[in-house]
């Protein structure tokens, strides 16, 4: 039987959680929800499914120091936390995770998961991970979790299921009739109603096979681009330097795009955990206990007569918000945002100035 | 011909500029408006009138060292800066006043002014001052000079005047008719359509012989309790041991309440110059050149989408606004105000929640 493998994607450009996370401290580095960075979350839900050795990280250069300080306490071996010299998006990331899963087994199959969701139900998660690993374990698909739909979002691809494809230890996997886009909230609506729908969360299981053979079909230059990859793993030599020389050639596209959709063999197990991928800085209030009149607070913050504020300070810094309602005050020991609610998915915006400004890299 | 004197009371608890005024810095110690501490600005503006040996400041205790900083410039003599150990309002500090100018000059004229408020036309202040000298020089009068009122505030004392006293330097003092307390929004109209009323803003200007019979007729107590200052003075001997053996005895009372309300010598010279007391955050935009957007910032501070919004940073630590109007916030090294304009007013119910949070005094 071939082993099963986790590859946990931990990139991201960490914006939207700005000014506590930066470009070398991205969302899963930060206990964004919770009291530990989203990418310990993570690894503690997988540790259940696989041993540590099977378990990789892929990351980008600049988190790569932070990311290797988080998996320390998991055990991963230094050789399974693999920095990308540049992002090239999620299918290379993928062709770059089939390399080296095969490296270990080439009948392997492996999950693809990412670092910053939050998941609170972890029995309910890891039950889902088994049922997609014994589909992608059945026959050669490329089986996905969806996100059972709670509200008609706009922010989240959507997988349309069609027939039946397998029981599997008492779970439906369904055929995927077709992958959509980000749809506009009247569409959206529809979706939910129709109740055929999930959100396309980006996880996926396959076999190596599997994705190798969809990258020959599908993505060849990207696959061939790989081939040094595969050829220095299989001689165990060191991979950075290799990637530091294929990584800028290689065609930048989604995974979603570069195989999901082009491909016929694409099966759908539909959520039964909790899930947020927790988008900005809005979305944390969620998942915090508010106090009696609506206000979540970290630190020495103090809300007096406002309700529904989120207010964040570091260290001994006080922050004071005084008759305001619905503010999102986050106080770093260099940085302060103060931003209504319904404002915060502005930021982009916002870092545009503050990379305008004088000397304003170094708060990004 | 009697010497002119001027004592400036620098006291007042810092707690309308909360977080930049503190206990120890209120807010004649901060640049509130303009670049040097309100209390330089005061120098600046009576060093016209006056040498600086015949030049006080009364302060507390708490902010002695900060005031003598500020004063430091003006080549005060040590001797001049007395710092009251315990707060006793106004009358005790203007009979303390008339103790130390009358050690100098038993037949000293000397004015009594406020360290903080705001004032840009420096010649028309001069002018004022100079004419309301010379009521005081004319006759033992208590001279004051009301702020001609440019809206119905209810923020302050208002003194109706009478008939014509008499022209000094080509200006027309007046008779006071009486002085009224802050009044409803409806009476303050009333009083700004009649053109009769001018606001009491503190500004007094009267001989030693004058002072020393109103305490000793309308405030006896205060008058004999301050006795041991007089005779210190007229020994040479140090005055902090005599204040703080005596001042908790002393009655606290507003020099209004126990002297000028009083007193059928008080006359009044309607005020030529502009003039703000600039009581609370609020207040600053009036004196700040804002960007085309309404937005008033100092240092490292920026505002995305949001208008009429006051954002004061220090240090090198970024403040960033997104998406709001007419906020104000504040920070400092170790504590950041957020606030609506409107709001501004119960900055007092945030300190107490301040004070009672754990180990909050270091916050105030």
């Amino acid at each position: 039987m071939s082993s099963r493998f986790i590859v946990i994607i931990a990139g991201g450009k960490g914006e939207r959680f700005w000014p506590q996370s930066r470009a070398h401290r991205p969302k899963h580095l930060l206990p964004v929800v919770g009291t530990t960075p989203l990418l310990a979350q993570t690894l503690d839900r997988v540790r259940p499914l696989a041993p540590a050795k099977n378990i990789f990280v892929i990351t980008s250069a600049a988190q790569a120091k932070g990311v290797a300080a988080v998996c320390k306490k998991f055990r991963l071996p230094a050789a399974n936390i693999v920095a990308e010299p540049i992002g090239r998006d999620t299918a290379a990331a993928v062709g770059l995770a089939a390399a080296l899963v095969g490296a270990r087994d080439p009948r392997g199959v492996f999950a693809v998961l990412p670092a910053d969701h939050v998941i609170h139900d972890t029995r309910a998660y890891a039950g889902d991970l088994r049922a997609a690993f014994a589909a992608a374990e059945a026959a050669p698909v490329m089986a996905t979790i969806g996100i059972t739909p709670t509200e008609p979002a706009t922010g989240f691809g959507y997988i349309q299921r069609g027939k039946a494809w397998k029981k599997l230890g008492g779970r439906t996997v369904f055929q995927v009739r077709r992958f959509v886009e980000k749809p506009a909230l009247a569409v959206a609506k529809k979706y939910l109603a129709a109740g055929d729908y999930v959100w396309n969360a980006g996880m996926f299981f396959w076999g190596v096979p599997v994705v190798e053979a969809a990258l020959a079909r599908h993505a060849p230059e990207l696959h061939a681009g790989l081939a040094p990859v595969r050829a220095a793993l299989a001689a165990g030599r060191p991979l950075a330097p290799v990637l530091k020389k294929i990584y800028p050639a290689l065609p930048k596209i989604s995974v979603d795009y570069a195989l999901l959709e082009k491909s016929d063999n694409v099966v759908v197990l539909p959520s039964t955990f909790d899930w947020d991928d927790v988008g900005a800085w809005p979305a944390v209030v969620k998942h915090c206990a508010p106090d009696a009149h609506g206000n979540v607070t970290r630190g020495h913050a103090l809300v007096e007569q406002g309700r529904g504020n989120l207010v964040f300070a570091e260290g001994g810094h006080l922050v004071a918000v005084l008759g305001a309602d619905d503010l999102i005050v986050v106080h770093t020991p260099d940085a302060t945002l103060v931003c209504p609610k319904g404002r915060a998915q502005d930021i982009k915006a916002l870092l545009k100035r503050v990379e305008a400004a004088q000397d304003g890299a170094r708060w990004l």
